[in-house]
């Protein structure tokens, strides 16, 4: 009986916080009305255990992200702008029609990366940047949020579409993360499309490279970390592209692509390949894909951190991402932004850069491409 | 006067929930006595800020492994296990000393570790274990609680230390992480030690990749696959070293170094060099390392996670700790363990293997150093 009285006064406090509206975030323990959950392992299974039950009405939904940086209007002519925003459609159509037919949310991130990656647009596959010693060296992961698998490879230079070795890294090895020739050979034992490292030559990143090494050289007080540091080569940095889905089945599924830093060396690994950072999925929350200053974005663990902050605090995930992308992220001194879909099909994107190339769409067909900050 | 009167309520009912015991954990919505810090940014301003008062009796800590994995008393003759026992206070000892004469918890952290990298005992440096391709390819990562600052090296094959080069990526790089011949170079030209890759030879370490690999040709059914879940296999991986620390100045570091899997292929990398699951530190929580197999410490982000239990859910080390290994990492299906100290020295083990090589000391001096699960 005691029981049961403590449980009817704790309900009534509840709902009487709730109705005082923000008194209890500013002066009370805080009560979460959704309990975060002590067992990961519990939420899995009971979002398995729904996923059984396929439901032709169930809602499904798909972001994408072609990089964030300092995308502005005055810096773009309409036809570049039309050819963004013809291709990140291109791409998600690609993933939503996957979801539509009954596809899962891993084929949809993988396919819609495909588009990202074999168009030079974005700094992923085909538009890779160019290293310090001008070679294309690329990285990708992805992640499964029903099984928490995860597949990954760094520094690869002739293998077509990253993502598809991430994938075979999860699906076809017991590993998470290959890396260089290793991977490469993994690539080409497992079918994958191979070609020559010319492939990715493009003029635009090579000239990119040419005029941050000439700001380098003309830099009186330059070093290393000065001239890396500076805007220009900064800003070169970005075009990364990433997916984030959620199939009919309640399964959520994440990936991430890119040829990473222009004029990075010393075989530099950015956040891209790393699981929690650049990718993460987990039915018991959410499936995030970053795109910015990948040092940043390992420091703060964007990806995993707005899953944990959901599943241990109970908070939604629009407030998670802004959370960790302005206050957490942001105030480490990154930039840069997130694609995340929801267990519920809930969809966010958020970023601290004057832009970020999205585009997304829900079951309804309803679709959303944009560039700017403000759009 | 609401407010106040709410307030006096829930007071009332926390106390008198928390006198029920469990009841508050399996019927009621969960109310945290310690509310989850909203801003880790706040937390971090707090701690820099406690830490410019330098404590002479201020609690420092520190705890290190050896490797986890099926450590069973049986298979040991008295001789080794006073080498190992010998090795690992010769290690924690060199980190006290430097934590007890105002060093920092990031040199100490790297000094205990550079002992069992250099002894042949441990899977790290000296001691590596060999690729399938028979060289020895090592990982590390480091990372400052402070600033949350971090730094990482993947597959380098003729650094001495690879922790002190991760200790480089941090201080000399705008990296987080480099790999491979790149790694190498930026080692070199950072003055670390370079030593020959045959270094790193061992008998013992050479005779148990042949014995692998002479268990994976005998196999009739064997993929690579099935040869890598080999128990005999699995547990050949185990002696990653690491260690976490807390300094006098209140700032939490940890650090892990290894060699990976024996027999492992295609440039793996594991979660010894990923920020986040290998490695994790935030003074505004704890300093992590954690030893075992890879794959999963990467897929349930060890290391972060339980940092972040800590932050969002508001329970200790001991709690998340525990929860983390054996409901979340061991559900997944792996096996290791962490070390670990939180912002207030209180260390941790934690691991479901049948051993782990620790040891711990605090400002008291009181060592313990441990093998089996239970001594």
């Amino acid at each position: 009986m005691k029981k049961v009285a403590l449980l009817f006064v704790l309900s009534v406090l509840i709902f009487t916080c709730k109705e005082e509206g923000k008194i209890i975030d500013s002066e009370m323990p805080k009560v979460e009305q959704e309990s975060p959950v002590t067992s990961i392992k519990e939420e899995l299974d009971k979002a398995n255990n729904l996923n059984i039950n396929y439901d032709e009405d169930a809602q499904f939904s798909i972001v994408i992200h072609g990089g964030a940086g300092t995308i502005l209007k005055k810096n773009m002519t309409p036809e570049k702008e039309a050819e963004y925003r013809a291709k990140l459609e291109e791409a998600i159509r690609k993933g939503y029609e996957v979801l539509k037919n009954g596809g899962t949310s891993l084929d949809a991130v993988t396919k819609a990366i495909n588009v990202m990656e074999n168009s030079p647009l974005f700094n992923a596959g085909k538009g890779a940047v160019f290293t310090h010693e001008e070679t294309n060296e690329m990285d990708a992961s992805i992640m499964d949020g029903k099984t928490l698998n995860a597949g990954a490879s760094a520094g690869t230079t002739n293998v077509k579409n990253p993502i598809d070795l991430a994938r075979a890294v999860m699906d076809d090895s017991p590993h998470v993360m290959l890396s260089g020739k290793g991977a490469e050979i993994f690539a080409a034992e497992n079918g994958l499309e191979i070609v020559d490292p010319s492939y990715f030559y493009t003029d635009r990143r090579f000239n990119a490279l040419q005029k941050i090494k000439a700001t380098e050289k003309t830099e009186l007080d330059h070093d290393d970390k000065q001239a890396f540091y500076d805007s220009d080569i900064k800003n070169s940095k970005f075009g990364t592209v990433g997916c984030a889905a959620l199939d009919k089945y309640g399964n959520l599924a994440a990936g991430t692509s890119t040829g990473g830093m222009t004029n990075k060396r010393w075989g530099r690994i950015g956040d891209a390949p790393i699981i929690g950072s650049g990718t993460y999925a987990n039915n018991a929350t959410c499936a995030v894909s970053s795109t910015g200053w990948g040092e940043y974005f390992i420091r703060a663990q964007v990806a995993h951190d707005i899953s944990a902050m959901m599943e241990y605090k109970g908070v939604s995930l629009e407030e998670a991402a802004r959370e960790v992308i302005h206050n957490k992220m942001g105030k480490l001194g990154g930039t840069g932004g997130i694609v995340a879909v929801d267990k519920n099909g809930n969809m966010v994107f958020e970023f601290n850069t004057e832009g970020m190339y999205r585009a997304s769409m829900n079951d309804k067909g309803n679709l959303k491409v944009e560039i700017y900050e403000k759009n």
